[in-house]
């Protein structure tokens, strides 16, 4: 396949999961609810969004810095409300 | 940084957001309960773990494609809950 193609593949992909934790962060932030997030999801997910992004570091690659920084700071939000929201 | 623990950090960070997806899985396929998971960030998920999956696959990258694959089955039972379980 055409590398520009693969290329547009992969950026359309860290697109969207990327921009996907805006509207559960926001879901989460707004209504306080989070009885049907899985605790240990939000803290893989946390842990392994850091690695991604200590790996786009390690790897010099800017689009997964600021993807999987994003991404932290939505995951963070939903981590701390599903841990300290009642 | 030494490539091998480079290439470790990226294995741990695929791992940990793959396996993610177990628990949350489990706890949807168990409650039926959705509530809290915004329908958008399923869509978006899933639609962004498929083309990463067309990445991977384009790449010829075996983890790439094992780990999406693992993640979309998952993302689906989960979106197939949020649409359908009441």
């Amino acid at each position: 396949m055409n590398v520009e193609y693969v290329d547009a593949i992969g950026y359309g992909a860290a697109i969207l999961t990327t921009l996907a934790f805006l509207p559960q962060a926001f879901k989460v932030l707004r209504t306080r609810q989070t009885r049907d997030i899985s605790l240990l999801w939000a803290i893989a997910m946390t842990a392994g969004v850091f690695l991604w992004l200590c790996y786009g570091y390690a790897s010099g690659s800017m689009p997964m810095i600021v993807a999987n920084a994003v991404t932290l700071a939505l995951l963070l939000a939903i981590l701390g409300c599903k841990l300290y929201c009642k």
